[in-house]
C-alpha cells in the first residue's frame, strides 16, 4: 500500500493487458503487485466448545493438520504463490474461475453463488491524507457449509478485532454458524470506509481553503486527482451494495433469517458511507466553481489596480505635459509660486480620484 | 440545537468512526452529541375511557407504575443513558439492532418491521436564519399492536399539539389505535418541513441579491454552505417518501385502511415539501451563474473605466507633447493665444470623445 | 390572478406554514389567497330529454331546489366559504380529506379514488406577457355515478364553451354519461397549457433577443424568474400525464372503455405541450451561453478598443518625447521643415497601425 | 417544405392554439400550414395476381371506382379537404378521433390499435443544408386487414421506389399480406432519416470551423438553432423506436410472425440513427467549450498586444522624459554623440524585450 | 484499418445513405469500405478425435470437401464478395436478414436467435496512439447446434491465440461443444478492449499536461475528438453486456449451464473496462476545466506583466514630466546634484514598488 495513486494506476493496466490477453481461462496466475514477501496461512477453528489457532509458512506443513472444531476459518495473506490456491481450490472444490479471481486482484465487488459455496469479492482502503494518495486490496472471501475461506493481498489487521472477539472465553459469537463470521467480516470492512471518507471530506476542505487562498491550476488538478479517488470509492462501495441487497432479500441460502438481520444493518452503514461519499463528490465539484471564481476576482483585481494606478498618475502627467509646452506666452511659468500651484493641481486631482475610489472601496486590495 | 453547522459535520464524522469501528453489533453506546442534561421518560395511556398522563426522572421510578388505560405513549427525551434503553427494549421485546439504530443518532429515515412491531426513524430541523444554521435531531418510533414509543435526542415541543388534542374530554383521537396515534406524530413531524424549506428559500433570495450587489468568493462559499444545507434535507425527506409508500400500498398489518388514507395526505404534504425544496435547490444553482456573471459584468465595468481615462488622457498628452518639442520653427508657439487655442484642442478632443461615449452608454458606470 | 408572481411565492409558503401546522386533519380552513368577492354555486342538470340551468348566491338557498334531470353537474366559484364546503361534502358523502384538500389550493394535481367517487385536482394558468408574470388557479373536480362537482377559486371562464355545447338543442353530448362530462372539463384544462406554453416561448424568444444587444445582471434574473415559471408549469403538468396514464389503462371504474379513448387523446396533448416546454426550457438554457458569451464579447470590443488607443498614441507621444529632449546636437531641430517632418512621421506610424487594424478587422467595434 | 423554421416554430404554435382550444372532441378541421394546391388520391390494388394503379382529382370521382385485386393501398396527399377524410373515415370504419389526428399535423409519432385496424403516425424530415432549415412532414398510415391507407401533407417522392417495386411483374413483393406493405412503408420513412442526420452532422462540423475561425455571438445562436433542430427530430424518431418495440414483442396481431423479424431490421437502424444523432448532439454540445475558449483566446491575443505594445515603449517614453528634464547640470546632454547615445538606448532596451518576448512566443499573435 | 477517423467517419455516413435508401430487404450488397484484396475462407473442424485445417482462396474450392471431425468453425476474411455469403447462407441455412447485416459493416452489437442458430455481432479496434486514431472492424458471428461462423473485414490476428490453444494434441478445449467455442471468440474479443481503453487512457493523460502546458483551441478540437474516441468505444461495448447479460440468465439453449458460468467471466470484464472507460471519459471532461482555468491564469499573467510595468514607469515618467516643466523657478534645477537626485528619485519609487509585489508573488511569472 505505499505505492502511489500514479503508479498504481499505470501498472495496473500495463499488467492487466501484457499478462491476460490469450491466456485460456482458468489458468492460475497472479495479476496485480506483489504486496507481501512471504505468503502467511493462519487457520482457526471453532465451535461451541471453543476455538483453536494455527499458522503456516507453507502449504505443505498445513497437510498434516487436522483441527479439532468444526467450523473453519482459513486466512491467506499474500496471492503470489499460485501452488497454494491451487492446493485450497482443490480441497475445498472451488471452480477454476473462483481460484481465477481471487488471483486477479483487480476484480469488482460481487457475490457469486457456485451451489455449495458462496464467493465474494471486496475491496479494503487506505488513505494517505499527507500525500493524498488512495490505495487499495482486494479480499476475498468464500463461505460454504461449515468453513470460511479469506484471502488477502498483504498482512494487514483488517481482521483482528474478530479474532480479538472470538478468542474470549465463551464467546456467544462461537454459537453462531459460519455465516455469522461472514457477517462480521464484512462488517469490518464496510467499518473502514467511514474512516476513508471521513479523510477523503477532509482533504476536501482543505482544498476548498487552497482554491480560495491561491488557485493555480496545479491546484485544480489536485481535485481532480482527488475526485478520481472518491470515483475509485464509489465503484467499491456501489456494487457491494447491491449484493447486499440481493442477500438481504434471502436470494442466497448460506445466510440465516437470523443473521440476513444484521446484513440489514451493514446495509444501512452502507448507504450512510454512500450518501456521505457523495457529499464529499459535491463539494469537489462545488470547488471547481469556487476555484474559477476565485481566478476571475483575482483578475478584477489586478485589472482595478491598473486602472487605480492609471486614473492616478495620467492627470498629474497631462499637468507636467502642459507646464513643458513652449509656449512663449503662458501663465504661472514666470510666477514664483506658480511650481507649487502645479504641484497642488496634481495632488488635489489625485486626492479627488482616491476619494472617489474609497467611495467604491478600490482601494482595499 | 445550538451547534454550527459546521461543528456538527466535523463532530459526527469523527465520533462515528472512532466510536463504532471494531465494536460487536448491538453494543449499546450512543453514538452522538449529548443534547440534554438529563433524560426524562413521559407516559400518556389512553382509550375510550379517557387518559393518564405521568413523568419519571429515572427508569427505576418508572417500575412500579401500572397505567390504567390501555394503549401505551412511552417518550424518552435524551439517549445518553443506554440503561433506560437497555430496559426499554428488555420489557417491549425490542430487537439489539434497533436499540443500537435508537442510539446511533446518524441513521437515515426508514421503517423496519419486526413482526411485533415497526421500527421507524426521522429527522427534525432546525433553522437559525441569522447564522444560516440548520441542525437536526433524530426522533425514533415504535408502533406495537396496543403501544407507541418515541425516544427524542433533547426535550422539544414538536410533539406537544397532539398532546394537547389528546387531552381534550372526549377527544374522537381517543377511539382510534395507536396507528392513528403514530401517524399524528409522523405529520407532526413533517408538517416542520415546511417551515425549514421556507426560511431556505428566503436565504436563497437574500443571497440571490448579494450576489448581484457584492460578488465576493466568500458568498460563493456561503451558497454552497446552503445548497448543501438543502442537500441534507433532501437525504432526510427522500428515503420517508418511499417508506411512507410502502405503508400505504398496505405493507404493514400495523396500519389499518381508515389510517391509511391519512398517510395518504401526509405523502401529498411530502411531495410538495420535496418540489418546493427543488425549486429552492434550483435557485440556488442559478445563483451561481448571476454571481459568476456580475462578477463579469464589474470587469467588464473596470476595464472600461480604463478605456475612457485612456481616451481622455492619451490625446491631450500627446498635443502637450507636440508643443514641448524643441524645434526652432514650430507654429504657434510665438503667439500670445497660441496657449488657450493648445488647451482648447485638448478640451475639445476630450469632449468629443464624451460625447462618444456618452452615446454608448459608457459614461454611466 | 392580478397578484405578481414574487407575491404570491412568499404569500403561499407563508400562510401554508402559520395556518396549517399541528392542526388536526380534515379541519376545514381555506388556506390560500381569497380570489373572488362572493363565491357562486352554479347547478347544471342534464340527460337525455334536456338540460336545466341554475345559479344560487349561497347554500341555503340551493337546499330547496330538486333538479329534473339525473346527471348533475354542481360548480362552486370562491373557496372562502367552508360552511358551503361542509354542506355539499354532506351530502355528497365526501371524505373530511377530500374537503381539505379542495379548500388547501397548493395541492399537487393528483386523482384518487374514494370507492364511490373519483378526486381530481388540476391546476390553470394565466399568464401576463408583459409583466412576465405567471398565476395559477386550483381546480378540483368530484366525478360520481351521476355526479360531477366542480371547485374554482373565482368566477373564471374557463368552463364556458363546454356549457355552451351543451345548451345546444339534442346535442349528442347530453346522451353521454358525467364521466363523458368528466373528459370534457379536463380537456378544456388541458387545451389552456397550450396557450401558456406558447406566450412563454415567446417570452423566451425576446430575452434571447435582449441577452445579445444589452447583457445586464438584471436580464439574467429574469431568465431565472421565467425559468422558474417553466418549472411551476412542469411541476403542475407533469403528475397530470401520470393520473391520465393511470385511468387509460383502466386501473378505474368511473370511466367508461369509449370515454378512455378520448382520455388518451388529452394524453397526445398533455405530451406535445410537455415536450414543447422542455424545448422553451432548453432555450432558457441556452440563453445562458449566449448571455454569457455575448458579455465576454463585450470585455473583447472593450480591450480592443484599448490596444487600438494604445497603438495609436503611443508612438506618437515617443517622437514628441524624442523631440523635447534637451540635446544641444540634435538632427531636424534647427530645420524650418523639422516640425511638419515629425509630424508626417506620427501621422505616418498612426496610419499604418490603422491599416494592420482594418485588415483584422479590429476597426469595426 | 419551403418554409423557414423560424416561420414554421411561430405559426404551429399560433395556429394550433387559436384552432383547437374550446372544439369538440373529433371535430374535422385541418390543423397546420396548406402545402400543397389540390389533394390527390391515389389508389393501388395488388394480390399475387398482379397490381392495378389509379388516381383521382376528387373524391367524387373514386365512388363509382372498383378494384379487382384484394388487397388495397390508398394514398392521399394534401389534408386542407376535410370532406375527403369524412367519407373515407366513413367508408373504412375510421374512429372521429383518428381523422381528427390525421388532420392535426402535429402529433407525436405514435401507434394507436384500434381493434379492426391500427393507425400509426410519423415524421418526414427535409433539411436545406445552405440555409440550415429543416421542416417535416406528418403522415399516417392505417394498417387493416386487406388495407392500407397513407395520408401525407403534400406530393412527395417517399414512397415511390416502393411504387416500383411492386410494378415489377411478378414482384414477390405481391405476394405478401398488407403487413408487409406497412413494413417497407416504415423502413422508407426511417431509411430516410440517415440522409437528415448526415447532413446535420456536416453542419456541426461546419460550426465547429467557424467556432475555431471567428467567435460571434451570431454563431453562437446558430448553433443553438441546429442544436434546436437536432431536439425536434430526435423527438419524432424516440417514440417510434417504442412504437417498434411493442410491435415486435407482439403486442399487435396485424403484424405477422415474419414480418416482425424485419420489424427488428428497421429497429435496429432507428438505434443506430438515434446514436448517430446523439453523437452529433454531442458534437454540438463540445461546440459551446470550443466557441467559449475561442473569445478567451482572443482577449488573451488582445491583452498580450497591449502588453507588448506598452513594454516597448513606456521604457523609451520615459528616456525621453529623462532627457527633457530641464536640469542645468547633465550628462550627455552636451555632447555631440548624447542623441545617438539616447536613440541607442532606447533601441537597446525595446530589442531586449522583443528578444525575451520571442522565447515567450508572445510575437506570434 | 489504416484510415484516419476523419475519413471513416464521412465515408460511413455517405455510402450508408447512398447504397441503402429504398433497395429492399435482404439485398446482398456490401456497405463498408473494402479493407482487404483477396477473400480468404478458413476452415477447423474438431472433435474429441483431433482437428483439421483446411483454406480455401474461393468458395468453388470448398464445394468438394467433407471434413472428418464433426464440429464446424468457418472463417471468412473480406467481406466484398457477396457470392460467397451467398452460398455460405443458403448451405447453412441463414435469413437473408442475417446475410444483410454481415455484409453491412455499420452494425451496433447486439445478438439475435433465429430458432436454429444464434447470430451475434461485435466490433474489435484498433488505436494508433501516434496518429491519435480509432479504427473498427464487425465481426459476425453465428453459432449453430454443430457449427460455429465467423464473418471478418480483414485477415486479423484477432483468433489466432484461440487456433494456437485448439492445435495442442489432446487440448481438453477440443472435448467441449461449439457454445464453448463461441465463448473463447467472444473473449478474445472482449480482451482486446483493455489494451484499447488503456490507450485511450494513456492519450488522456498525455493531454492532460499539454493543457496545462500549451491551452491553445487546437487541443481542445483534439479533447473532443478523442472524447468522441471514447464514445464510440462505449457505444460498440455497452450493448455486449446487455447481450452477455441475457445468455446467462439463460434465455439461450445454445449454452450449456456450464459455458454460462464462463461467459459471467466475460461479463465481469465488460463491466471492467466500462468503468476504466468511464473514469477515462471523466478524465477527458475535467481536463476541460483545467484548460480553460489554464487559460485564465495566462490572462492573469499577462494582465500582472501589464499592471507591473505600468507601476514602474508611471511614477518615474511622472517624474521626468515634473522636471522637464517650465517654471522659472523651480527647486533642484539649478543645482550641481538635482538630476542624480531626481534618478534616485525615481530608482527608489521602483525598487519600493518591486518590494511591494515581491510579496504579492507578482514577480515570479
Ligand atoms: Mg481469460
Ligand atoms: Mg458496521
Ligand atoms: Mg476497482
Ligand atoms: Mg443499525
Ligand atoms: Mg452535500
Ligand atoms: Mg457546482
Ligand atoms: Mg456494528
Ligand atoms: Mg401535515
Ligand atoms: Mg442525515
Ligand atoms: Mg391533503
Ligand atoms: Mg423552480
Ligand atoms: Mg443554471
Ligand atoms: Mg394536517
Ligand atoms: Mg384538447
Ligand atoms: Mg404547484
Ligand atoms: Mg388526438
Ligand atoms: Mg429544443
Ligand atoms: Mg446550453
Ligand atoms: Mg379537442
Ligand atoms: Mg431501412
Ligand atoms: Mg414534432
Ligand atoms: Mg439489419
Ligand atoms: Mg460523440
Ligand atoms: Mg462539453
Ligand atoms: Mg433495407
Ligand atoms: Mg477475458
Ligand atoms: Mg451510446
Ligand atoms: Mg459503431
Ligand atoms: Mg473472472
Ligand atoms: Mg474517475
Ligand atoms: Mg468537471
Amino acid at each position: 500500500m505505499n505505492t502511489t495513486r500514479a503508479n498504481t494506476k499505470r501498472r495496473k493496466s500495463k499488467s492487466l493487458t501484457a499478462v491476460k490477453a490469450g491466456l485460456p481461462p482458468g489458468t492460475l496466475v497472479h495479476v496485480g503487485a506483489v504486496k507481501t514477501d512471504h505468503p502467511l496461512i493462519s487457520l482457526l477453528a471453532y465451535d461451541d466448545d471453543g476455538i483453536e489457532e494455527h499458522r503456516f509458512e507453507s502449504i505443505a506443513e498445513s497437510r498434516a493438520y487436522r483441527p479439532q472444531h468444526k467450523r473453519l476459518w482459513l486466512n491467506v495473506y499474500g496471492l503470489q504463490d499460485a501452488e497454494i490456491l491451487g492446493e485450497i481450490g482443490r480441497r475445498f472444490g472451488l471452480h477454476p474461475l473462483v481460484l481465477e479471481d481471487i488471483l486477479n486482484t483487480h476484480q469488482r465487488p460481487k457475490i457469486e453463488d457456485y451451489g455449495t459455496y458462496l464467493y465474494c469479492v471486496a475491496r479494503v482502503f487506505e488513505y494517505d491524507s499527507a500525500t493524498r494518495t488512495l490505495s487499495s486490496d482486494q479480499v476475498s472471501l468464500v463461505l460454504g457449509e461449515n468453513f470460511v475461506l479469506t484471502f488477502q493481498e498483504r498482512r494487514s489487521g483488517t481482521f483482528e478485532p474478530i479474532r480479538e472477539r472470538m478468542r474470549v472465553p465463551g464467546a456467544p459469537f462461537l454459537q453462531h454458524g459460519t455465516d455469522y463470521l461472514a457477517y462480521t467480516l464484512l462488517d469490518a470492512i464496510v467499518d473502514q470506509y467511514f474512516v476513508i471518507v471521513d479523510r477523503l471530506g477532509d482533504t476536501a476542505e482543505d482544498l476548498e481553503d487552497d482554491a480560495l487562498a491561491s488557485p493555480t491550476p496545479a491546484l485544480l488538478k489536485t481535485i481532480n486527482l482527488v475526485k478520481h479517488d472518491t470515483h475509485l470509492l464509489r465503484r467499491a462501495i456501489w456494487p457491494l451494495r447491491e449484493v447486499l441487497n440481493g442477500l438481504i432479500r434471502g436470494e442466497s441460502r448460506f445466510f440465516s433469517a437470523d443473521t440476513r438481520l444484521y446484513l440489514r444493518d451493514i446495509y444501512d452503514h452502507l448507504v450512510h458511507v454512500i450518501e456521505t461519499l457523495d457529499a464529499v463528490r459535491e463539494l469537489l465539484g462545488d470547488l471547481m466553481d469556487i476555484y474559477l471564481s476565485s481566478v476571475s476576482n483575482r483578475l478584477n483585481v489586478e485589472v482595478r489596480i491598473l486602472t487605480v494606478l492609471t486614473t492616478l498618475f495620467l492627470p498629474a502627467t497631462l499637468i507636467t505635459g502642459i507646464f513643458g509646452m513652449n509656449f512663449e506666452v503662458m501663465p504661472l511659468l514666470a510666477e514664483d509660486w506658480g511650481f507649487p500651484v502645479a504641484m497642488g493641481m496634481m495632488g488635489s486631482v489625485a486626492l479627488g480620484m482616491a476619494a472617489i475610489f474609497w467611495r467604491r472601496n478600490w482601494l482595499r486590495i
